[in-house]
């Protein structure tokens, strides 16, 4: 198959690893931050300004390019790579976390998930076999199987039918894959997500379930959803503890720079948010030293670039008070050139993390990591102007 | 001093003209599109693309920067050219015409024109000589003089009213360019503009009174305002004549290719014009045979780029399709890639007006181009996606 995980590093005194996945669409390095591009485009940003600021990997959201443009015109044009010029690899979402979070009228049944489109309101259903059809449709790299999320606090029922049901549709997507690949199809990996809450045996549980096929990696679900840093990081040791060595471990919706770094030292390869993102299009970027509001008044006359240390496009060539002005005058370059240093940021702190795994140096670079994003240095405005 | 016009070839059989001028930040190719910066970023985009898009002068807006950032900001933060980081040349208006467009309780007097932010609704003042002190403030390569813009239609009294403002705030704006000048300041060349409507006799009477000035390059105002192409043209071709042949000519707020084609036809050097890009932002693109509009529904699965014949980063990587997607996805990235495409094909198409000039052809380039451009081939969706 297309789809091969290579594990190359353990870091010695922490669970961090280092590794490599191929896909028909290149190689991916892991610790890897993908940037979320929703419906086809990482906000504001070209695929070559992705791959500059070092992303081999994007995720896309199935849910939002099933209802538009649409798997069919996707098809027509190529595929998604083609579709959107993008040359490196692509995972796709299940959908079911958008159903969840930007349909209404959904209604879970053991079938799948009925929803109304936020777009149209148009009735859908998504059953696990579709949501397979729907990721290899679109030609994705890596799909994910659909999952039943439960808001939390939940009581233990709820979460344990959550699990079941997503032990139950993960196993019917896996076999769905099969049928595709008996047509020639499915050439895509498939990632098993474990649910469960904040509940370790239900979280052992479903991996349980889980295991019986043969997923070609495994996604933390439910995490990151309320329950606090560091719980969320307990169930990911837990989970990490459990998943074999032999398969990329993928925690969703994580993107804080504190959040990444503390996920791979308890062995987690893959990460993805659309907070770096959607902050820097608000005028807030995470920089080496902290967090950077950069909209504020205060850095009007600051000559310093957003990270005086990052050699992003944004940084080597704009200052800070350009920036401010062109977020107080509501101009779009101003959300683009935060876009571009936030994955730049996000994608090359997740390298580095690499290369500290790989020269078995990973509690240091962490140690100092910490130490220094929480030291605000460069934060303060400049006094006049320098 | 640091501006010098150059006039390099003049066609056999039409008024065109190629020229080219320095200024302290570079060369400037006539006839020359100059892309529109209103606050100090063209729209969506970056120097750079502006550069590979073949610029080398914009235009800023003087009403807009005079009340945000701040020319003080604007003048610590190391002038405009370093503000925004474009290299290249910069021309700024007046601010007299967006006072008109945009402010509130406007009240002209000979003094000046009193007006209200149409940000905060502060009180200010502009006055001719404020104008140039302004623009000299922000640093730009050519100023405009201050003049008064009437509503047309409008009576002859009032026409004339305005001619007669028109050249006495000119002159105070030279002499206080002048004053600049003994103080080592006002490096920047300073252009005369004529007004006087449609009524070729008050643009006479403007130009001469204007004449008694050194100005160093002619601006056509009061034109493309609800008259016609084909009376604004006749305006063109009127003042044209009486400008002498060793300064440039600018004509204000025209960008329409066939305008552009037209006017340089009858020996217009300059450009601007905010309706490419703005037209852009909305879906809507000129391509070598037309108008097209991608965001509508029967390109969605059209492979071919907006223009098959343009070279511009956006054509050369994205299809009309993914375009019209992002347009209907209200993606941000739509705008910019279509503005991309906007600005290289008007200052494509200046430049390739300057090639025919220079090769004594301009005539049947012209013919060419109108049909070219008035063909719509390639406008009609493909019937199956290619």
């Amino acid at each position: 198959m297309a789809f091969s995980f290579k594990l190359e590093a353990q870091d010695r005194t922490t669970a961090a690893r280092a590794g490599r996945f191929t896909t028909r669409h290149g190689e991916v390095l892991t610790p890897a931050f993908m940037p979320v591009g929703t419906v086809g485009s990482v906000k504001t940003l070209t695929p070559d300004e992705l791959r500059a600021a070092g992303a081999d990997i994007l995720l896309a959201n199935t849910y939002h390019l099933y209802l538009r443009p649409g798997v069919e015109t996707v098809r027509r044009m190529g595929g998604l790579h083609r579709f959107m010029g993008w040359p490196g690899a692509i995972l796709t979402d299940s959908g079911g976390f958008q159903v969840m979070s930007l349909s209404d009228l959904r209604k879970v049944t053991d079938q799948g998930v009925e929803f109304r489109s936020h777009l149209d309101g148009s009735r859908h259903l998504l059953a696990p076999e579709d949501a397979i059809r729907i990721q290899d449709g679109l030609g994705t790299d890596i799909a994910m199987s659909l999952d039943e999320l439960v808001r939390m606090p939940a009581v233990a029922s709820v979460v344990r039918e959550a699990v079941d049901r997503t032990v139950a549709w993960a196993g019917r997507g896996f076999e769905e894959r099969e049928r595709l690949r008996g047509e020639g199809g499915g050439a895509m990996a498939l990632f098993g997500i474990v649910q469960g809450g904040t509940d370790p045996a239900e979280r052992a549980r479903c991996f349980a379930g889980l295991s019986r096929h043969g997923f070609d990696g495994w996604a933390l679900g439910g995490l990151w959803v309320g329950e606090g840093r560091s719980l969320g990081l307990e169930m990911v040791e837990h989970d990490c503890a459990m998943f074999p060595a032999d398969r990329p471990r993928y925690l969703m919706g994580v993107g804080h720079p504190v959040d990444l770094i503390e996920a791979v030292a308890r062995g987690v390869d893959m990460f993805d948010c659309v907070l770096p993102t959607r902050n820097a299009r608000r005028g807030t970027v995470f920089i080496s030293t902290g967090r950077l509001v950069v909209k504020n008044a205060a850095y009007a006359t600051d000559q310093r670039p957003l990270d005086p240390e990052c050699d992003c496009y944004t940084c080597t060539r704009f200052t800070r008070g350009y920036l401010r002005h062109l977020f107080a005058a509501g101009e779009l370059l101003g959300m683009r050139l935060a876009s571009l240093h936030a994955v730049h940021q996000m994608v090359s702190l997740a390298r580095a993390a690499r290369g500290a795994v790989v020269e078995g140096r990973y509690a240091a670079f962490r140690a100092a990591f910490l130490e220094k994003f929480r030291s605000r240095a460069t934060l303060t405005p400049a006094a006049d102007g320098h």
